[in-house]
Order: structure tokens, then sequence, then C-alpha cells
């Protein structure tokens, strides 16, 4: 009989829903809805320029259309398929997201305080300064797995925020839950004490095997209410994408059009799940190319692996078991190029983006860092911003596009150099997300500019196969993820390679990208006053 | 018998003719005509952008038909005026903007080399930088006048890359003269020896009363060719405007619709007569508001002043008699704002401006430069360009809009705190030309930034005014520039005061800008990780 797994897939502006087969990973059904409050699903303040919530409706509501879209299409297209057929279901979402609920798992109000403080939510950027402050001289064993800095966009910075900005939401708050732990709570119907899953606690709460949650002590430094909502996170559940949090509960079951009963997968990030559907393994670097960028690797646990300075989290079988998972990311990619398209020049992505294509690198003389959002790695910055230089007076708008496009690839080069100083090859690189497949522009620059191959994974729907697969393992389909991962996963047939004769070019843009990102980013004092004449000679060079 | 001035004023895209009664400086007629080559009269190159060229032949149909329609406007609405109450013509030009013609001062031929070279025309950047060096060796004396750097923008360098670029064309030339000259030259018939203006000679070519034009040795060391140039150039007569180069020949004359025997006066820089048309005199800066900006500064000859590095030039009496003349400028003001409502945003100036006038300084956490063009004072360098920093992901084009107003208001005080720093007080600045007048957020914001009082001159056409003024003097109809400056210009009763609230910020601003243009600009390894951070705690505090 052929077996079935659902993916669901929580990400920025929408939710996705997968249904795989489990035999060859044949994606029988799709379905997507995207989120009803806010621009593109997020909820703004224009007061506020790093406020950033979405509204936890919106995943609940957006789930059920999402899931029976994708039943219907596999009815539709699948003559052997039926909902029965369904043995498990895993979940990603987006992260470091958090939620206030009260005892029973419930949202608590409708005040902006009260959503979900979205990742990209940079409003609780003074506490992050503050927990990165305390950590380094009180716990520099907590903070060493963060690459020495906190963000402003984790678990206990957004926390301790609420608590102070918020205090009538944080007092009626019972717990302070990761969407990533909410949706499968909702599902199997754990809410009274919702079970927490590894990769949130591990890559943003400062969870760790050796000491597990952070300190009550510790804790109480920040704020004393901090105490409280660590009590509750240490007396739950733990566990890791693959096991099940619970089976699905028949109210659930009956909205999303499923039999009850299904193992339902502990939630991890869409990032790393991404990364599993992708095919992640030792030496691979897996990046999913969205509004932002995760970047993903594995190492195994029985090699040593030092501290590396910068990275976002380095933490124990959050991703695969018997592996470290290391995760870098840039704040902005995707963002980024929608906010110059569509914000500032008003056009279509596909008018500047043809336009683009037909400049040489180094043709236009710009050069830009792509820190509009910050920079997550390897500086840990929210208290960044974007820069272009270059401009002439006839610069025009395709030009600063594909400046923006080469500045991510050249902050892509950044993680992968830092990776690589601290003994963690990087061989190939494997590409999924949004933007992967839908721009060949970008992923020709990503390669001319890392130097290495880029692969794309098969699955235009990455995250949400490597829920599908963490629902497959869950269920007990496979002995493990090695080989869900087999039979599920794979690569397009087409390889993006680095174009030697361009290579000159980039490498001499790199090092002045790394000169204004050394300059901006570092409490180093530097020259620059060569910046602008080799950006002209270079144009000149290109242009005869 | 009431008497009349003809002011003809040769901008960058179109030339205006203006007739002023002598008496009180009433403006009775007033005519302007658009260039009819390239991109709004620019003739321009893609594959090198540093490249900007006029036509000659629209210096002179242009003049035909502003001449002729200042003529009917104050036929119409003055009842006593008549062409034969045309006492004197002034001509004043941009600058430097050379020409190569022949022996009898013909234009040699369509080749973009054997066209005007525009002042913003910046090929002749490593000319310059040659140029520079020889003179810091062999002849500091000489490179002391213009700050200690010879501008690409110059008469020399220009000529030294024709030589190099087109010799063709430089070996058929008789004659490298600016249009300045040229014109006036055309009107008067003497076309077989041009005469030189002192204010185009003193500022841009090495002239000095001291040692007349750069001696032979110092240009055959850069190149053998020149010497021939200089000779034609020393053998010319010199006079300043307020001077006649001669009267209206008849030919011209029916062209204009005049009659011959005119006196026209020698030519001067559009900034010059501009400064002189707004009143010029000891402790006031005039500033030239246009595509670029030039500011204008005279003090007293029988007092000492020290060389200025980084000012354009000091000249005795380019401009009035008595007085050295002081220049500096500002590469793109105009310019850079049309660039990014016109070339990058596609709208409206009045669509940006408008909403820009509703944002408080600071609330952006932007910060340009405005370098676009280069730098002209204090940095003396073309090879620079634009740079902007502070973007989020929801920053809009107005908000870039009014940063780069600000950056211009900020380069303009980096010149003024030169100045002052040398012992040349600015009590006030007078402020005329295109922008003047037409643009309140612009006069604001220099108000503010600079801290000091801004006065609108009367008149909307200052430099043609200034043409006038020296139109009149050439003519004898009053003793001195003083006179007629007291009798024909004047100021707009409206003053633009710096707001004290604003200070503090734009101060705040105004210290990031120089460490920016520091950084980017001098030699000096700085930190700059600052920067960011403060633009964006300035953001938020406005905001609050």
């Amino acid at each position: 009989m052929k077996a079935y797994a659902l993916g669901l897939d929580f990400g920025t502006a929408s939710v996705r829903a997968l249904l795989v087969r489990l035999a060859d990973g044949a994606e029988v059904g799709r379905g997507v809805c995207p989120y009803a409050h806010g621009e593109g699903g997020v909820i703004l303040d224009p007061a506020e320029p790093r406020l950033a919530r979405q509204h936890p409706q919106d995943y609940l509501e957006g789930m059920q259309v999402a899931v029976r879209e994708a039943l219907a299409e596999a009815q539709r297209t699948e003559a052997e398929f039926a909902p029965e057929k369904v043995v498990g279901i895993g979940v990603d979402t987006t992260g470091s997201s958090p939620l206030a609920v009260d005892a029973g798992g419930e949202p608590l109000s409708e005040d902006p305080a009260a959503l979900v403080w979205l990742w990209k939510d940079h409003t609780a950027t003074p506490e992050a300064a503050e927990i990165t402050r305390l950590a380094r001289q009180e716990r520099p064993h907590y903070i060493a797995k963060y690459g020495g800095t906190y963000s402003s966009e984790w678990y206990w910075a957004k926390l301790l925020r609420l608590v102070r900005q918020a205090p009538q939401i944080a007092q009626a708050a019972a717990d302070w839950v990761e969407i990533q732990d909410w949706i499968p709570a909702v599902l199997t119907g754990k809410t009274d004490l919702i079970p927490r899953g590894v990769c949130a606690a591990g890559h943003k709460a400062f969870y760790h095997p050796d000491w597990g949650f952070p300190d009550e002590a510790f804790l109480e430094a920040l704020h004393p209410e901090l105490v409280r909502f660590r009590r509750r996170a240490a007396s739950a559940p733990l566990g890791h994408a693959g096991q099940p949090a619970g089976v699905l509960q028949e109210a659930w079951a009956r909205r999303l059009g499923l039999p009850g009963g299904i193992p339902v997968s502990y939630g991890a990030f869409d990032a790393h799940l991404g990364a599993v559907g992708a095919g992640v393994g030792p030496r691979t670097l897996v990046k999913i190319l969205g509004t932002s960028t995760c970047d993903v690797m594995v190492a195994p646990l029985d090699q040593p692996l030092p501290d590396i300075p910068g990275l976002c989290g380095i933490v124990p079988e959050a991703v695969l078991p018997g592996h470290y998972s290391l995760e870098a990311g840039q704040s902005a990619v995707g963002d980024l190029f929608a906010w110059w398209t569509e914000r500032v020049v008003g056009k279509e992505h596909s008018a500047l983006s043809q336009e683009a294509e037909g400049l040489r690198p180094g043709e236009s003389g710009l050069l830009a860092l792509d820190w509009n959002n910050g920079n997550r790695t390897v500086l840990v910055d929210q208290e960044l911003s974007g820069l272009l230089v270059g401009q002439s007076l006839y610069t025009r708008p395709a030009e600063v596009y594909r400046a923006l496009l080469e500045a991510t690839a050249f902050g892509a080069r950044v993680i992968v150099e830092r990776l690589e100083e601290y003994g963690v090859q990087v061989e190939r690189v494997v590409v999924c997300g949004g933007i992967a497949g839908r721009n060949p522009l970008v992923l020709q620059i990503y390669a001319d500019v890392l130097g290495r191959p880029l692969y794309l994974s098969r699955s235009s729907q990455t995250s949400a196969l490597g829920a599908a697969v963490a629902g497959a393992v869950a269920a007990g389909a496979f002995p493990g993820f090695a080989q869900a991962q087999a039979a599920m996963t794979g690569l397009c047939p087409e390889v993006y390679r680095p174009r030697p004769e361009v290579a000159g070019i980039y490498n001499r843009l790199y090092r002045l990208y790394r000169d204004l990102h050394d300059a901006f980013g570092t409490p180093r004092a530097l020259r620059l006053d060569h910046v602008m004449k080799e950006l002209i000679h270079l144009r000149e060079e290109v242009r005869r």
C-alpha cells in the first residue's frame, strides 16, 4: 500500500501544505494560503520600523485552506491517494517567532504585544544587547554557542522586551512559545503544557544538553518575571523533529479533512527542515533563499568542533541525530530585492531582472551592503543598515538591483569563509526556497561569487518536504532520517558552476565589500579612500 | 532718456536673454531657448559616463531665439522701450567649457572631441592628476591658488586629453577657447584672435597677474602641443567683465534685432556674474544653485589672504575690481535631485518634494554623500561617487530625496567652514539660480544646516542680470560695479532663517557626514562603526 506524509510549512507570508509519497518523494498534493492580516502577512507599525508581528489566527485558518487544497489536488491527480494513507505530519515554521499564550495555550488579545513577534521583529535590540553583556560576563559558555552575540530576533530578548514594554500582557501570559511548538500543540491538543522542540530551544533560547534551559539566577538578573517562563519551558516535554509530539486530535482532523490519530512530529525551523528536504549532510551547505536566508550545515557529533564567532547557533542534534547543526543567515535577501523593485522603483522584478542580466560584473561601478534589515551572520548586529556606494548621475535602477543581488552573494561568501576558517569545509552549496529556481541571475551570481558549484533542491518546497520527511520519520515509516532522505529528497539535474572569467572581478569587488563590512560593522579604524576609486577604475576596465 | 542693458546667460541646458532697465533694475524683457542637441542640451556617451559635450551651434541659434523673445516682450510691456535704447551687452557662460576652433574662430567638425567640453565633462581625470602632480613638484605657486589640486573640469586638463585622445582635432585647431570668450568674440567679430577674460583665465587656466599664463617649460613637460595654444592665448587681448571686448558687429546685430555698435563686455562665468547680480560684496557668500552649485565670495585686495586648501580658485579682480574673487562649488546639486526623481524613481519632483517636506530632520535615518559627480570643493577629486547609508526595508523614495537635499547642504557647510577656518568670514548667504525660489524646502534645509540667514536674490535670473550689469559698466553707463549694483540689483523681502529647534539634529547629522566625507575622501584611517547606529538612534529619537 502506498503511503504519504504531510508537511506543513509556515513561512513569512503564507502557509504551504505538501503531500509527499514516501516511496519516491513524489509531491502529489500542494496547497498554499497567504496570511490575512498586515502587509504580505506582516503587521507593521509606521512609527516603529523595527516592529514585525503576525496574527496567530492566520496560521490556523491558512492551514485549513492549504491542507484541503493539497488533499483535493492529491485526490484529483493520484488515483491511489486517500486521506487515510497519510501516515505522519511534520511542521516547520519561521523563528524565533514567539507568542504569549494563556494557561490553555490560547493567544491573549489583539494587542500587538500579544501577537506573534515575527523573526524579523527587531524591537528588542536594546534587550538583546543587555543579554549579550550579561552572558559574556556571567555565562560565557551560553553565548559562545551563538557566536558571541545574542540577537534581537530571539526568544529571551523578545520576552524581556515584552515584560518591560507590555507588562500587563506578560502578567496575563502563562507561557511564551515559539510558533514552531504552538502549532503542533494545537494540532495534537497538548496546549496545557506545550512540548518544546530542541531546534528552537537550542538555537534561540540558550538550551543545551549540557545545562538544559538557562539557569534561574541568570534570568532573574535580567528580570524576575523571566523565571516563571523558564520554569514552564523546563517542565514541558522536549523532543526533536522526527519524534512524535502527539497525534492529530479529532477536532482538527475534521477541520483538515484527515483522519484523527496521525502522529505529528515535533516542530523545527523552516531552514532546518528545508536543509533536511534538500538532503543536508556533512560538507554540504544548504541555503534557504527566501525573504531572508538561512544557512544550515551539519558536522558529525564525534569530531571536535570549536565555537565559531558570529555563527548564530551550534546545537547538537537540532537537525539530524548524531550531528551538530550549525546555523547562519542573512537578514534580508528577497526582502531586499522587493524593497528596491516595489517600494523604491515601483516596477516588476522581471523588468529590472532582465536588464540586470545584461550587465557585466563591475560594469555599474556600484557596491552595496545587504544590511537593510541588520546583519545576522557574522556580525550579529541589528543596528546596522543598508549602504550603497558608487552612484553616478547616470546610475539606473537595474544597476542598483544587480548590486543588491551581488551584495547578498558577498554576504553569503562572508559566511562560507568564516565556516572554513574554523575547519568546517564547504564543498558544495545546495539552494532551495522561494528565490531558488525562479531567478537564474541570482543563482549564477551566487555560484560566481562563492566560487563553488550550486545545486538546486529538486523540490520547490524544500521546507515543506523536510517537514514531511520529519512526519514520516515520526510515524516510524523509516528507521531514520538518512533512509527517509534517500527515498524522499533529490537534486535537480541542472548545476550553476562558477565562471572562471568573472572570478577575478568578483574577488576584487568582494575585497571592497569586506572593507566596507569591516569599516561599518567592526570597531576597526580603516582607510576607505580607495573604495570609490577602485569601483570607478573597475567600471572603466569592464566597459572597455 | 531711459536706457537698458542686455544680459546673455549661457547655462547648462539653455540660453537666457534679459533686458534690464538701468535706472532701477526692472527686468523688462526675458527670453529663453533650450539647446537643441543631446539630453537636456548635453551630448552624452553611454560607454563613457564621464563625457558631457555641447554643440556650439546651439549657443548661437539659441541666442537669436532668446534675444528676439526678450525684445518682443520689452516692446509689448514697456512703452518707452526700443532696441536702440540698449546701451551695453554682457555675457556669462558655464565653465570651464572650452572648444577647439580654427584660425578664423570656427568650430572644426561634428566629432565629439571638436564640440564644447562642458564643465561637467570629467573625461580628463587622469590628465588633471598629471597636471596636479607636475604643478605640485615644479610650480607650487600655480597650484596653491587652486587649493592644491587641478580639476578634470578645467582648461589645460581637457586640452591635454584632447591632444592625446584626438590628436587630429588638436592639430587642426588653432585655438582652445572658453565659450565665455568665444561668444563675445563671435558677437564682436573678433574671431581671428579671440580676447580672453580674466575670469576663466585666472580661475581655470593658471593665469595670474604675477606671472601671466603658465610658462612654456611647464606646459611642454606635459605635452609639446600645449605650447602652441599657450602662445595663442598669451598674445590675445585680456580684460575683465565690465570692460568692452568690442562692439556688436552688423551681421549679428541684424540676427538679434539690435542696432550695431553696442559695446559687448568681456565674458565671465555664470557664477561670478551671478554673484554680481546678487549683490556680492565682502562677508556675503553667493551660492548659485543650479544643476551644480558655484559659490562666490570676494575679499579686499588690500588685506592679506592665505591660500585656502581645496578652494577652486583665488584670483585678483576676476569678479570685482579691487577684490580677490574666491570660488568654490559643488559638482552635483539640481542634477543629483533630478537623477533620483527622474532616472531612478521616475516621478515628478513635486511628488517627492511634497512628501519630503513633511519629514522631520533625522526621521528617515538616512545620510548621503553628494558626490555622484565627484567633489569640487574641498576635496577637488572627480574620482568619487555617491553614497547612501541608513536604508531599511521600509525606506521610501521621498526619504532618499530629502537625504540628497540635505547632503548638498552638508557639502555647502564644508565649504563655509573651510572659508572661515582661513579667516574669510561668512555672515550671510545669498542664493540665486535655478533651484532658488522654486524649492522652499531646499532653502530652509540650507538655512538650517548652514546656521545662517539665507537671502534670495530679487531676480530669478541673477546670472543674466549680472551680465547686464557688466554690459552697463562696459558701456560706461555707471562709474563702476558698485554704482551699477546699487541701481540694478536687490534682494527679496523674504528671508529663510535657521530654526534653532533643528540645529542640534543637523549638527549631529553633519558630524556623521564629515566622518563619511573624511573616510571616503581623505587618506585617514577612521572608525565608522558608530555611523549606522547613530543614524538609527537619531531616527528613533525623532520618531518618539
